[in-house]
């Protein structure tokens, strides 16, 4: 049983592919209260909407909050969404193509904003995280998958099919011989994903005998390829200089398209710190148009919590 | 002498490196009047901005224009420039570093909305052309160089450093040896300009025995080429497959980043027309992550006009 509250707020609801992340905000966007719900992904992933619906109610039973002061609930979502809210199966909760912003609206009887998980991140690092004081800004996610998205005038850019800021799937590798997830050769995300970032040691391992710390590691990690290239490592080195190579280039080609104020670095291979945003920057500045050059590289500060908090400014701005 | 003109007029006006478009337009963007004046840029292109006021002058004083009709003036620049109206360093002008709006507003005493000439041919198009109907847009324009321009929602994304939709000096050939003129290395301006398809031509005549009609040319260009690829000369068309893939690909990394409703191919090497505009398509399609396959491609519609019509616009617009 929570504190009563008699003011403004809103739901912002990060749905991802293990739990869903619910935050409280009040009407200027403040945390008041956070938890998370698992997602159950069964049933075609039919379950997920209703549980969200349940644990709103319970929230708002617990704190006494009447449905006129709900401004809104924001939702990110793990996959392509049009602005009008039409999901493009979101392959990671089963679910196929149809209106979440609609029947979630139908549920709940309250005015629903939606996005693509990326992208609300992105707006919520905009708003209250890294990217505060910029105007525009990409942001790269960099987890298991590469995801990005952009702001411009503190507006979010969703593409034509949902899909603007997807630079993990931009062809980038012209050598590359293996298949991407996405039935792709070459794309970023094959090496510079968390996956990728091993695929790559793992390939650089098997190609040489050069000695190296990380033939002695038990699980080959993104984070163990980091620690051993801070340590000296020479191959470690390589293999995050091929990647930052790449990351660099990829942030030199979203310049040529919408340079940005900044580029903001996210996601858990992003805990690899200063030592890996300063490989990504010297690429970046190498291989991008002169104009572009100074660009701010940052880093994400907000974590697992971007995505609440973009949720709930996707209902602040009424997007 | 014209016509008297008692009206709103607008002013649209493309300053090129050899003349300056001058267009005369009524205050819905339909175009009245044009002509142009050569470009003059000895003594570090001083004189481009006065030799404008003048002519303006002269076409008022024709059509007997009172000021308070004249609702501002719209100006394409070639280079990159701020959203404030900074100019860095036009080389195809002489221009240094100033604020290119607040002078001729001082000169004029009128309204002065300024803009990279790209993204304004692209606002052109998308107002007045080929991209008419589409909600967002990336114009591609491949001529001497290669440049383009961003509109989402109508708006032109100018970018931080002025420098969005510069898609030429995006990187993209990893096995290009030879150096760009904007000093790096693999541009896509390399192989995609027509000065990008002549050397991409001459390098693969110089590099096999292949016979091929391009070995008969008197002048090797991106036309000859074109001409002798839809006439089925194999080496031709190997240049033109070579070509066209990055370009595919150069579209396909501009929809991961903001995946526009439509793609509009414009400049001198898009009179290629179909047969070319398949082939990038067909590159595009296959290097697209899936979401933006169906992206449309279109040729512009409006030639060298685009940039007046874009220049009105921007008053129009209030930009």
């Amino acid at each position: 049983m929570g504190t009563t509250i008699d003011h403004k707020v809103i739901f912002g609801i990060d749905i991802g592919g293990t739990t869903v992340k619910c935050g409280l905000f009040d009407g200027e966007g403040v945390l008041l209260f956070s938890d998370e719900i698992p997602t159950r992904k069964d049933e075609g992933g039919s379950r997920i909407l209703s549980d969200i619906e349940a644990h709103i109610k319970k929230i708002c039973e617990d704190r006494q909050i009447v449905k006129s002061n709900i401004l809104g609930i924001g939702m990110g979502i793990p996959g392509s969404i049009t602005e009008d809210g039409v999901v493009n199966k979101c392959v990671n909760l089963g679910w196929g193509i149809f209106n979440v912003k609609e029947e979630m609206a139908s549920r709940t009887g309250l005015k629903v904003f939606v996005g693509n998980d990326a992208n609300v991140a992105a707006l919520g690092e905009y708003a209250k995280g890294g990217g505060k004081g910029y105007k525009s800004m990409m942001m790269v996610t960099i987890g298991t998958g590469v995801g990005g998205g952009v702001i411009i005038d503190g507006k979010p850019i969703f593409g034509a099919h949902g899909a603007a800021g997807e630079i993990g799937h931009i062809p980038m590798v012209e050598s590359e011989k293996e298949t991407c997830n996405c039935g792709k050769r070459g794309c970023l995300e094959q090496v510079a994903s968390a996956t990728g970032i091993v695929r790559v040691a793992s390939r650089f391992l098997n190609d040489s005998d050069e000695p190296s710390e990380l033939r002695n590691v038990q699980y080959l990690s993104a984070k163990a390829v980091f620690d051993e290239a801070k340590a000296g490592d020479g191959l470690a080195l390589k293999v995050v200089d091929y990647v930052t190579e790449y990351l660099g280039r990829g942030l030199a080609v979203s310049a040529g398209v919408i340079d940005p104020e900044c580029f903001l670095i996210g996601g858990g291979v992003s805990k690899a710190g200063d030592f890996f945003i300063k490989k990504i920057e010297e690429s970046y500045r190498r291989n991008v148009f002169y104009p572009s050059r100074d660009t701010a590289i940052v880093t994400a500060t907000l974590g697992n919590d971007a995505g609440m908090y973009g949720a709930s400014q996707l209902v602040l701005a009424g997007l």
